[in-house]
């Protein structure tokens, strides 16, 4: 079957190898751990989350790009020895080559692959949005899957600051246009040049060890700047910690002044970007920071031209999170109202997005820098988000359905359900095998706005009876024949011919409240 | 980090094994074997594409779903010996608890799953569409890939035939929907049971013994039919055939007449779908088959009511695909119109779509018959027809592009910039570092509608130049120098407050073209 097109399942692929029967064995129905179903009134306001963001990703100049879910390990920045099984968070296996895939644990990676596969036929610089799943094989925790969609941006191939910019502006016209008021969130920047420079301060061996060692332990002291403060970093910075339960954390060894400059680097936050940047001069000047807060402030520049306060973006020395995979510019948004975390502890929401600038992730491929910047919505934790904004939809209205009295007039119901459908209108004959309760006790489960019933009578008379099931909702549940339903404020018995004009003004008024 | 955004890669992820420093290894960027990227003209084809099923589908009274693109294997049907790795066409791999899990082939097993999970709060019957990629590890080929994408409709829990001619006119309405003319397309519709009855008259054991032995080679043997012909088709079913190259394929052991009776139901095709029906109700009489014509028959029944008539949907006894794997009602929706085939052959362009009724599906998990019947488009094979149809758009328009005349005038840039997206227009600074004659070479990459560029001289008199790029694409390739392009008639000079107004005109101008 050459290039025929390929729908379902082929029954070679059902037959259970080892000559077990079908019948012998039940597979029990269930999610893979840590995996989902995705029901309509959630996929709409997802569908609608996304449409709104990717019209602001457009707007910005952006195209759209798709890759597939599955990249060669390598690829993703993993090479194995061949007889062992990949670790560590990727989904791995082999394909019938025996060559080694991998679904992707991000957009960033593909993102890569894709500029220096197809370089030569690419618009430099590059412009791209996509959104898709992503996976990760990790510990699985309330609201936290194995497979989640991210919504990434990105400029490849500029070295320009206005790309940074742009970023953290984007940042902020997604979340606005999704729902999320201005001061409900905050965009906040920070550079990894700044931190190499107190780095070279302290001990210029620490920057050309970027990922390792020293550098990676002062990083990971200052991660937990938020939890422990400003005395528990120093002891992490110095000669280590001692928590509650009595555990010991090393430290990393600097000295009481050293471990001081790195606290006044984190505690030079607050005010207006302009103060945030007059203290990072004074505290990296005569370093390498110096370029750092000379990229801060041609940001500040372009954010100030385009009219992005700082009710907006501000400059944060606390954002540490990525400093270690981003090589310039970082940047997180985070919202700021209070919710409830799975404790019930009134948490700050916390951050929905991320991103900065990682000028050597082409590099892997190409040996040459590329000079790159963007960022990534978690677009389940947004999604989790609006509730709390006031911006949660109404539940998907379900179908117009014309209810089965008579089984013999299912030809004559079907040309309503296609004369409504032409009109534009979602309806459905029931298909069921209930009797009337169980009919409407379906259209109450789809949320239907309206059930059309016709029996022997109202053929007889060229009538239908519509009931307007938003009204009787409740009432319905109770009705049990006929005679009931008659005398329902609910329903009325109208001319055949005006079905779809009826129907149609139900729905633009229900539409209208 | 609890319940925090997960964005981009952790540098722990991407740290080899094995020691090998990242530097000492450069993986060749390509996407795996029967993959591909899909970029921005494409996509846009695609997704109005979809819009548009999804919208028959939505009027049909479907509602949506998605699942993860993972399943448990067994849930896929198939089960494995823990120490053996699954063949067969279908990714698959262990997750952290070493159970087997593996990508969905198609979305009929992942829906039979969530109806059996979820069956307490799903609506009866479950009427849902999805669309989505899965995955096949197939032989790999032209235009054929190993991950595509399909668009399923269903009705689960209907033993109903409304529910089958449903999907066939949801196939019609689909097909005209993303642009293929009445009578450039075609749904043939079959029985599983009508074959059912020609084997019962043949030999009655043959019933019971539905997808394996003989049944299985006479059903191999009709699906040849239209390559080999009746005379093909009719030495498969008695003694064998040996074909050019000399190999022999075994016959399926019917004697003459018993093959005649084969025949015969695979020539009974032809008129209208009353026509075929007599035909049938003949050939079947006293058997089993009788069912299914009884079927064919309401089904027709109710394509009259609704006004679909034989240019839409015949019955066609040759529809053999899927006859292995359906139940009842089978059907596929072909495009008619001529193309050339990968080796210059004129051909029918062939499937885009099939279905059927797979009363026994849902029965794997929960043991009980559960009646359904749906279809599929194979959405990747669809789009490749349009272009046939005359339904191919023209390629997306690119943001307009701010030229950076002056670097020094950067925050002016990204004002006009900002102004262009709040009136909702696609806007972007160039980013890159090329001269004027590269930044206008992106511009055209990028298929932009216009540029705007701006020096000290436009700046002092408070104007700006608007270059309109559809109209100059050709010239402004030569463009070199600002005394050039100041000349070209596309160019015009306004003043600055008119730019938003000056670009909306221009980009209205050519819509309307």
């Amino acid at each position: 079957m050459d290039l025929e097109v390929r729908v379902r399942s082929s029954p070679a692929v059902l037959i259970p190898e080892m000559g077990m029967s079908e019948e012998s064995y039940k597979p029990e129905a269930r999610n893979p751990k840590g995996f989902r179903d995705e029901f309509p009134a959630e996929l709409q306001e997802r569908a609608r989350m996304l449409e709104r963001i990717e019209a602001v990703y457009s707007r910005y100049g952006f195209a759209k790009l798709e890759t597939p879910v599955i990249e060669y390990l390598d690829v993703l920045g993993k090479y194995l020895p061949e007889a062992d099984t990949p670790e560590g968070g990727v989904f791995s296996f082999r394909d019938s080559d025996s060559k080694w895939l991998a679904l992707r644990y991000d957009l960033t990676a593909p993102l890569s692959r894709v500029v220096s596969q197809h370089q030569l036929d690419l618009p430099k610089p590059f412009r791209r949005y996509q959104v898709g799943p992503v996976f990760r094989q990790e510990k699985v925790d309330v609201g936290r899957f194995r497979q989640f969609t991210q919504f990434d941006v990105d400029t490849v191939g500029t070295a320009s600051m206005a790309a940074d910019a742009e970023a953290c502006q984007a940042f902020c016209d997604a979340l606005e246009a999704v729902g999320v008021p201005r001061g409900q969130y905050i965009v906040r920047v920070n550079n990894r040049k700044l931190l190499n420079g107190i780095l070279e301060k302290i001990d210029p061996s620490f920057v050309s060890d970027t990922t390792e060692g020293k550098c990676l332990t002062v990083l990971r002291a200052i991660d937990k700047y938020d939890r422990l403060g400003e005395k528990g970093v120093f002891q992490l910075l110095t000669k280590g910690r001692k928590d509650e339960s009595g555990d010991v954390t090393q430290g990393a060894g600097l000295s009481e002044e050293q471990a001081n400059l790195v606290l006044s680097f984190m505690a030079s936050g607050g005010g207006s970007r302009k103060e945030v940047l007059e203290r990072l001069n004074k505290l990296v000047e005569g370093s390498s920071g110096e370029e750092g807060a000379r990229e801060l402030e041609e940001i500040d520049l372009f954010l100030d031209a385009t009219g992005y306060g700082c009710d907006q973006i501000i400059f944060d020395p606390t954002v540490i999170r990525g400093l270690a995979y981003y090589t310039g510019p970082v940047f997180e948004a985070t919202l700021t109202f209070e919710t409830k975390n799975e404790k019930g502890e009134v948490r700050e929401f916390g951050s929905v997005a991320g991103g900065g600038r990682y000028d050597d992730l082409v590099e892997r491929f190409t040996g040459q820098k590329t000079p790159a910047t963007g960022g990534s919505i978690g677009v389940d934790r947004l999604l989790s988000a609006l509730q709390y904004v006031g911006e949660k939809q109404a539940d998907p209205k379900g179908p117009v359905v014309v209810i089965v009295f008579d089984k013999g007039r299912v030809p004559d119901y079907l040309k309503m359900v296609k004369e409504l459908r032409d009109a534009g209108i979602s309806a459905e004959l029931y298909m069921g095998k209930g009797n009337l309760k169980k009919q409407f006790k379906y259209a109450d489960a789809r949320n239907s706005p309206a059930a059309v019933i016709a029996g022997g009578d109202e053929f007889e008379k060229g009538e239908v009876s519509v009931k307007d099931l938003a009204l009787g909702r409740e009432l319905s549940k109770e009705i049990e024949d006929r005679d009931t339903w008659r005398k329902q404020q609910a329903q009325v018995t109208i001319k055949r011919e005006e079905l779809v004009g009826h129907i149609q003004k139900l729905l633009d008024n229900s539409e209208a409240e």
